[in-house]
């Protein structure tokens, strides 16, 4: 092999790969995601990574289109998938007959987008979705459960303070037909800006846009509404907007909100907020946004809301359904670069080394099996050198106990059990030593 | 949007999409394999899905260049990986300062070859793979360890008749060498069939190739070594060969042997068989076949060895490791038809189904939150109807449990918990419920 020429190892720029010890913990985040959408009683799938062109871009252009990693082979034209939601709509359209409604979905897996190269954008990530997918209809209460596994979620992975933030988009839409604004985008972009610019800066550049200052200010007045859920709530009602979707969609965030504290989410967890709206062409009712209270900057961490139809441009089935997404591969990107994930104390997930003094290893072999019977994760180092050596093996790792067995350890079965964090030593028997550590 | 045209559904020839309650069973396979690996000291990697094409083929041509599915994007020549080996050879000769060897990675993940289109043959297919990779050097050790892996783990997948076989390439190499056989790849491809067609018929096509009746004799004669483990071992010592690889060879096995009943594998689950030989140029020491011993047809569902360096065309440090590969896809696939896989009982993992019996779902709502805490995944049902169509929704996806909830219940805190497959039914306070659930 040293005759062949060495060709550079290098990964592609954009493609997040861990060291182990980041990756035990991204892999703790998957599974405790993975964790709560399942106790929420949500069903795995797993569609392919390759799709059909067709498929992918059924609903036609758009940025996506630039984004996307074509494949070079065969006649079909083929692509990667760019998210998790077009090949749920391509499942439920394709598998409708064999589902049961509502159907309850997460999926856990890789997308590629082409994304312009620049440090903290992924071309291939980690999307973790659930939705619940009704047949017809979908009740309202559905909703409502969503901010219950967000909560129950980010609790796992170590949050305390966060804000689920959550609006209705038939509310905002009934409150523009009311204003009789047409370009609806332009202003959810411009109101987005408020935090950013301040109430003044907005008013202006929507008058700048051609928003009539009345309306600017009946605008400005409507994403004032603060405070408790309940009394912006309230304020909304005191608005007596005449607008069907506006009344429509206020009845819904009002029974959303009734419903959460009976799922359990805390009041300081979730916070209506009229500013925030989502892909605009997609929701059609309630939507969510969560917050690092601590780590504003970092955005959205947890998104999502109701739509009304999931698959239509595959089926003439009309499909409802609610759902969310947390960007895993980005999430723990900002949490390692803002330091919220503390430096890994460990290289590993093994609790014990069981290091032989001599040629026969048989007897470390045996020791090794026993703790891992017991649950304990261990292994034996196999390789020969001093003791200092292989001990520093369990030291670099960051292993919590050795086992050193040497001539009188096996004679014995009195076992030298060393704490490699407080470096003590123990003498013990092997059903001693599991009993300790665990 | 019901003024789109509509795009048939549908999922790529080759690419396996499974229904819920079978992902669920793929889902329990792969989680078993991870355990297992996790339980012996492995720790994760997860490389990208996309690689640089000069990465993937520094090794050059050959039939998986052919298999490529490449990226039509950007300058950088980019194509799917079509193993975990080669992302891994990359990984090691990139990291290998921040890594602690011997260095025992797992790696669960999808690979992707243009397989011709035929049944069984999967175009994106999920590989398990461990190994340990050594710097300069790695303990013979560990070649015995992996078979108790392989032992450990499909145990866990709920296998009993399986044979672990083994070989040892110096072995096989110094006994052609020892015959001055050239064409070693032919021989083996031949003696190979020899379960298929016979003793005679492989010796008569070996004939054919131009082999000396004298050395077919002497092929036959040390294929025929048959008995337990030690009388191979004894059998293959009183061959008198004088052949430096040969007796290297020979003393691995032996060593290998000796070791993995320290692990605690059985005698009935391992054998030495000296017709395997695996990948031709890439494996030189112990080599590992699995055999379903009801499933011979089956072919290996575990296969691997032990190479002389890793990552020769990435860097110049030598890393010698050994390894196994779980093929999961087609493994999952070859169950499911050969039956082996039982039909799954249910299609959810919710054990218990809320029913509110009427518009105020807060109660409903309260209790799921309680199962949950206690560990029961619960969901309620939202939608309106019938109590037989929300009976029919947990009868349909297989929820064992129903609780309903009326007035009565609501005011008593007494509800009734439904046992949907005996078809019995208690009354009982929520946690007198969560008891009887456990």
């Amino acid at each position: 092999m040293s005759k062949n020429k060495i060709v550079k190892p290098s990964t592609l720029p954009g493609f997040m790969e861990l060291l182990p010890e980041e990756q035990i913990l991204m892999n703790f985040m998957r599974d405790t995601i993975r964790k709560n959408y399942e106790k929420f009683g949500f069903v795995p799938i797993d569609t392919p990574v390759i799709e059909k062109s067709e498929i992918l871009f059924a609903k036609g252009g758009g940025d996506t289109e630039k984004q996307i990693f074509e494949i070079k082979r065969d006649k079909n034209d083929q692509a990667l998938r760019f998210d998790l939601t077009v090949p749920l709509a391509k499942y439920v359209a394709l598998n409708a007959s064999h589902l049961t409604f509502p159907f309850k979905r997460y999926q856990i897996g890789k997308v590629f987008r082409g994304e312009r190269n620049q440090k903290g954008r992924f071309r291939e990530f980690y999307q973790c979705d659930i939705d619940i997918i009704g047949n017809e209809v979908l009740d309202i209460a559905n909703d409502a459960q969503i901010p219950s596994i967000i909560y129950s979620t980010f609790k796992d992975l170590g949050f305390d303070k966060f804000t689920i933030r959550i609006n209705n988009r038939k509310l905002l839409n009934g409150f523009f037909e009311y204003l009789e604004i047409e370009d609806k985008a332009m202003v959810l972009r411009t109101v987005d800006k408020i935090e950013k610019i301040g109430a003044d800066k907005v008013k202006e550049e929507l008058m700048n846009e051609g928003v009539l200052e009345s309306k600017c200010d009946e605008i400005l007045n409507f994403i004032n509404i603060k405070g408790t859920n309940e009394e912006i709530l309230k304020g909304l009602t005191n608005l007596n907007i005449e607008n069907e979707n506006f009344n429509i969609g206020l009845n819904e965030l009002d029974e959303v909100c009734k419903y959460i504290d009976a799922f359990g989410v805390p009041a300081s967890n979730y916070q209506i907020d009229l500013t925030i709206a989502r892909g605009l062409d997609y929701y059609t009712g309630t939507v969510y946004e969560t917050i690092l209270d601590e780590y504003k900057n970092i955005g959205s961490v947890c998104s999502g809301g109701r739509y009304d139809n999931l698959a239509g441009y595959y089926t003439k089935q009309k499909l409802p359904g609610v759902g969310i997404s947390i960007g895993l591969t980005r999430l723990f990107y900002q949490l390692r670069e803002a330091k919220i994930l503390k430096d890994p104390t460990t290289k590993t997930l093994t609790k014990v080394l069981v290091v032989p003094m001599d040629e026969d290893k048989k007897y470390s072999i045996e020791v090794a099996s026993k703790l891992r019977e017991a649950g304990i994760i261990s292994q034996v180092y196999f390789d020969s050198g001093k003791l200092k050596k292989k001990l520093n093996y369990a030291n670099k790792l960051g292993i919590k106990y050795v086992i050193i067995i040497g001539e009188e350890e096996k004679e014995t079965g009195i076992l030298t059990l060393k704490d490699m964090e407080y470096s003590n030593e123990f003498k013990l028997c092997v059903g001693d030593i599991i009993e300790k550590i665990k």
